[in-house]
């Protein structure tokens, strides 16, 4: 397969071979010749791990186009990121280069395999994932190597042969817990370079459509999946009961975070977050302007966006994302009070203060409004004059919600 | 001792010792007769070790009945969850279930001794103790695994032999830095599966009832078994001084928060947090309506709790536990910035910060109401009017602090 | 060199040599005689060390006086930390003594070479540094152990020979990523104790003159003996490019800072604080009144300081740091989302919240004092009548700026 012939193998890869060409041979232009290897150069020797994991691309078609084909995943996570709005529009170029730096698995190999050594033992080791599934929105390093399974493995992997495959890793590398890649890169027993076939929450708990399909058939074929997986070591009993307590977890997450979700949104439609009327910029092309929109995470200026609506706009795309994934790597401290649970309970108090703060001081200024013997009207730019015009409309509070949900839609349309 | 005779031992363990019965015959029923293993199953053959771990139930029996009998402790970890209000009032079941995952030592030895090695020298490791003594109210492990000591053994531990038993580590396994296991289970050069033999502080130091006992005679002979402790590597006048700071930096962040709590109190007490009068549900059963409850960290509804109620609620459960326990494993960025006083600042000012907001709003409302023409009377529903009728009562910020009081004992009792 | 001639060697350092004099004969009394040695005491033998360490006076001269001559350097960070303001005037001693606790190289040799083995191997560990250099206020550690280059040396470290110089680790040491000791001792090829040779930003882009002179001569030499520093594994221009993007990064995390300092340097200059007028104590001596200084991170008392005032201290210290310090460890999270950045954004958004909050309060006590029939004169304790009589002075504004420049200034000097 691949640029070799069936059966050939490089005795030895050296510079020229990824660098200009695979045997290239006479003399090469130092200054016009060279290449930095993207995947499809290591793909022509490499071509069944480059296939699987293209094949992601195929693999994850979500069943109501929650989410675009293929997404998320290694394969298509360059594309996901400059198609993101706020990538775009960022004018801190360095700021949005970030994203980039772990977003390129798509062309590169030496995220996982790092140069100049790409062993396959370096990267079957957590860390070998840490640096890009870390952090406040997908913490997947902090959960997994704070449970139980991650002590584990740091506490005897040094025992254990990692440059066994991975379907000899329990049986012959004497490992004993389980790892990233053995849990994520296993599919009904094979092993590949596609890690999305179980794919179900996708870490994202709060994208439209993805909580209500966590029963379909699809969704029940890939926890079958993950209960092969589990049951490596677990019995079937025990792994089918902890999955279902990780949904049922995060359904409790996703309730919280829509009734913090719901009073902010309220709160906008009325036009009382802070700034709302005077003090809102749009955001940079070709960022539209919107509420709680992912953008708003990166980008602020003035009042745009207000305190409480970032604020639930980190519940979701933060907090209930490690509630999830806190729950999905058994670190309990990870979903119920460290991360997860706790700090959305803080967020949804937070919110309600505010709320009842703001709608104080909208009755404080009617009663003084009224003092002053100013009559409300329609042209008045009084919030909660606004409120009443937009009530006469009949439609005002519906409009205003569809607008929000188109938001989200964008958002997810924006991201992988 | 225990289920096999003086000497015996068995010469292998198979499955069915412990998931059936130890030295069981004959054929079982796989659907009936099978067995999850719980403490006393392991008991039968390692009774010097299970009895150990249930003497924690009687070394720990506190002075003024600061916290229930032999607790906190492995040996009652659960019955101490179980009994916590907030756990069998949170509709969430999987949300308190991330409680249960770690109280649970009182019924099971694998939390430490992972199945299905059951290893010592695995459990000597610090990495054994992190996933649950981890986190935001009890950071053991954040604290020491950044400290020195941890640190030490994060870079020398691989050569050292964890297989000797804790008496021989630093003598015959090459240790030469502390381990949780080697400080904690250790009492006047004795080592058992008790963990509470030294506890002075808990990690709670909000507890009422505990600093005022750091001095006594009781607390001065835990002291004294500490100082033991540390002797094994330090000088007693290093050993004695250090704990000495130790207790004197846990009281004055004992006092930062005692200063914050007061202000908060003052405003609950007057009626004046956010949506007091008009919006604050109870909880659940079986928990009753209180001010600053465990509860609040794990439920919220409305506008209970108020902001600034949890706020303080986080200072003493979280920031100062994490200042205690940043001392105790003698990490100063944990007692002094990155956790401990440097939060617990910042919650202050935002305490007092809002104080002055509530109050500046309170004023002006009254300027309005004069405005109005109105009188306050004591009907009125108005909280500056509230706060004047209960000053008539005489005694009504006294009858206040009083309930606050009982309801941090009720507290208190429900936790262990 | 050093207390010993020419060549000459102790065979073993037994405990006299240290903590009474080398090479001491004879009886010594336990209770008089004993020291414990300082760091000069270890130079009489390691003088090649010792000054190597001392040179960090000489060879951090900053050209425009931004910070003191040689700090910051291990060579000085004691002093830098007893002339810190807040270090004097806590009364909370037991606080103060965590910032001393790692602000002991200067005195100590063992807080990288811990006793007593005084290993170089263990120091070379980038666990060694851990303790010190990490934190909310340089987190050194974490976005290092976080980046790729960390998760190498965890990944791979095992194999490597620590026991071989720092000169020799990636040619004979097998090393092939980076440590601590080996980037930061470095300097056009040689190695030693002298870790300031590079310095450029000292981790504190907001001190004031460091970004100003980021371009200048001084700071570009720095930069190109960085250049040489990443060429040992990089190419020239990958090594330009990069620690281009971190100069860039920087200045606008700098510039959103300066944003939002700009915002609440306002509502300071007109009196609008909380409880600014009111409530606000003067710091404990030999502190000064001021707005926005570093005491204010570890005192609080009442309204002094204002939430949004340390929100901004702790924009600047804390995030904008660790910003700097995530682009300089190259860890794309450690500046984009979960550290600098993200923070760094929402900061921002709090601060232009609450400056709403703050003037729309104004705005309606104003209409209430109207409706009062009072007329606002230069005597009034009212806040917005206090603005109107500073803006009368004509020079209110730029006066309030100064002040709070000499704040800074005085902050700097008191640092290091």
């Amino acid at each position: 397969m691949g640029y070799l012939k069936e059966g050939e193998q490089l005795k030895e890869v050296s510079c020229i071979d990824c660098h200009v060409n695979i045997k290239q041979e006479g003399k090469i232009d130092h200054s016009k010749d060279l290449i930095m290897p993207t995947a499809d150069v290591c793909g022509k020797c490499h071509l069944q791990e480059f296939a699987e994991r293209e094949s992601e691309r195929d693999t994850l078609i979500w069943p109501h186009g929650q989410w675009p084909d293929g997404r998320p995943s290694h394969a298509l996570d360059y594309k996901a990121n400059v198609e993101t709005t706020v990538w775009a529009a960022m004018p801190q170029r360095e700021v949005a280069e970030g994203c980039t730096m772990c977003h390129m698995n798509q062309n590169k190999c030496d995220t996982c395999h790092t140069r100049h050594e790409f062993s396959a033992a370096e990267s079957r080791k957590p860390e070998a994932c840490a640096t890009c599934h870390s952090g406040v929105d997908h913490n997947n390093w902090e959960a997994y190597s704070m449970s139980k399974h991650g002590k584990m493995v740091a506490m005897l992997g040094n025992n254990w042969n990692w440059d066994v495959q991975l379907k000899d890793a329990y049986s012959k590398g004497g490992q004993t817990a389980p790892t990233c890649a053995g849990c994520h890169m296993e599919y009904e027993g094979e092993y590949a370079h596609n890690m999305v076939r179980k794919i179900r929450w996708a870490n994202y708990p709060f994208v439209p459509g993805i909580a209500e399909n966590i029963n379909s058939e699809w969704s029940e074929e890939r926890l079958d999946a993950w209960v092969t997986t589990c049951t490596q070591c677990h019995s079937e009993r025990f792994a089918r009961s902890y999955l279902d307590l990780m949904d049922k977890g995060t359904l409790q997450g996703l309730a919280k975070y829509q009734d913090a979700h719901e009073v902010v949104e309220k709160l906008y439609n009325e036009g009382l977050l802070a700034g709302q009327k005077t003090n809102r910029p749009n955001p940079p092309a070709p960022e539209k302007p919107g509420f709680m929109i992912f953008t708003q995470l990166f980008w602020s200026q003035d009042n745009n966006p207000a305190s409480m609506e970032l604020k639930v706009l980190e519940m979701g795309e933060n907090d209930l994302a490690k509630m999830h994934v806190g729950l999905a790597h058994v670190n309990p401290g990870g979903w119920t009070y460290t991360e997860g649970w706790g700090p959305m309970n803080r967020a949804y108090v937070e919110v309600q203060d505010e709320n009842f703060r703001i709608r104080e001081m909208v009755a404080l200024k009617e009663r003084v409004a009224k003092l002053e013997g100013k009559r409300t009207s329609l042209l008045d730019l009084d919030s909660t004059a606004e409120k009443i015009s937009l009530g006469g409309l009949g439609g005002g509070m519906l409009l205003a919600g569809t607008i929000a949900l188109a938001g989200w839609r964008k958002r997810k349309q924006n991201e992988a």
